[in-house]
């Protein structure tokens, strides 16, 4: 699978000053306010002279504006993240089953990919059309406790799936919440051998959901589509009687469209 | 206005590791295939020596794969826009009215930015699902022909639209498009005046589309939001009439909820 990073050795190749350019741009994205100098030193773990030098370089390139010493990211950032949707004719075929989906079932449908712990959104289309702007698109949720993380780490290899546990955190976000690494595991090999997984209220009270992954050319699982339901509208039974089926015709679909 | 980027001189502070990084990133996003070390070089006008610390440096970091020595984008590019997204509870606002009036008049509407001669889509709320993700935030579209582009340019100084005109190409899109320098700063003028501005398939044939301004807490001009409606569903009057009025009602919302 590709899209799981190994170890990367860079070493004297490694450019420091993209890494940390970008780490300027990625501090904007948690705060809902404009970043001083000094606040985006403190959030990049920067001196403030390196990281003046990077708001500058940042504002020359007309990626953050500036305005009474506070900077701000302006549009033209978004030019970053459309690189990865338009460069990918994978997740168009995706988005265009997504909506047909939602349509037709007038619930939520997610396709989301796997990076470091957490499944990324990457692309979307909501029953409900009154939401938020950030329930979209690039959005990031933990992989152990949502149907398609679940999905996505049974596509990891032993030792990938060692250092997972290993590495990222596990708190229970509900009260149903299953956070123990053996129980976890079980349902992780299960979801991997059945090829779908449903999600009962553990990830948010009062939602549930059904998901099932999407392989790409290479045969890898690039990614996982969900069904996501309130819980008042579908129990356990009918998610797997009325909507899984509906889902695996779709995700199959969508594999064999991408693999053309 | 602070959308619009003056000369910003950086000289020995810029960052040019930085800018050359995130050139690589865009590379990516003209093109529908995965890219090789030359093609990434050629696009970028760079050597192959540093081309190749670029890429590695940007796979170790988790937003490059690679597959059989050709590269391509990972999901964690999107944290990149989506830092801009979830940075503006500007843009949260903006979507959340685009959503309702979309649904009202089942029609699309889009709010768009200005940056470096063109617009940039930075929410939108489509009235027919089925379609490509491509037309999506993040994308780009000149200025000069475009309802919101128009509106959008009429915020820029004297100066600084000299330098529009002078910079940007102004192709004609379709056989109704005004290219004209003077023409065009008519219109402009116009729509800086009346607060609004009706675009009759300029930009593309059987679209036509509404527009007025969005201001922020600065009251500066930040975004213009656009109603696009077919030409055959609507009349340059009936756009007028029936479309400008609520427009104008949800622009004038949109900036007051932004200001509080």
């Amino acid at each position: 699978m590709n899209d799981v990073e190994g170890p990367v050795n860079v070493g004297v190749d490694f450019v420091q000053s993209l890494d940390r350019g970008l780490r300027v741009i990625r501090a904007f994205s948690d705060r809902h306010d404009r970043l001083s100098m000094a606040d985006v030193a403190r959030a990049t773990n920067q001196s403030r002279a390196a990281t003046r030098r990077f708001l500058l370089t940042l504002e020359s390139l007309g990626y953050l504006g500036v305005d009474d010493k506070r900077y701000y990211l302006r549009p033209r950032v978004l030019e970053l993240g459309y690189a990865y949707l338009s460069s990918s004719t994978t997740v168009e075929v995706t988005q265009h089953y997504l909506e047909e989906l939602s349509k037709e079932l007038n619930e939520s449908c997610s396709a989301c990919a796997y990076d470091r712990g957490e499944i990324v959104y990457v692309a979307r289309a909501a029953a409900d059309r009154i939401m938020s702007v950030n329930i979209g698109v690039g959005r990031r949720l933990p992989a152990f406790a949502t149907s398609t993380g679940r999905l996505m780490l049974s596509s990891l290899s032993p030792a990938q799936l060692d250092d997972f546990f290993a590495t990222y955190p596990r708190p229970a976000l509900t009260n149903k919440t299953i956070t123990d690494e053996g129980e976890l595991r079980a349902l992780i090999a299960t979801a991997g051998e059945q090829g779908w997984i449903i999600n009962d209220e553990e990830f948010e009270h009062g939602v549930r959901a059904v998901a099932a992954p999407v392989y790409d050319a290479s045969g890898a699982m690039w990614a996982a589509v969900n069904i996501s339901v309130p819980a008042s509208r579908a129990s356990m039974k009918e998610l797997e009687s009325k909507f899984l089926p509906r889902l695996l015709e779709v995700t199959e679909q969508i594999s064999r469209d991408i693999k053309r």
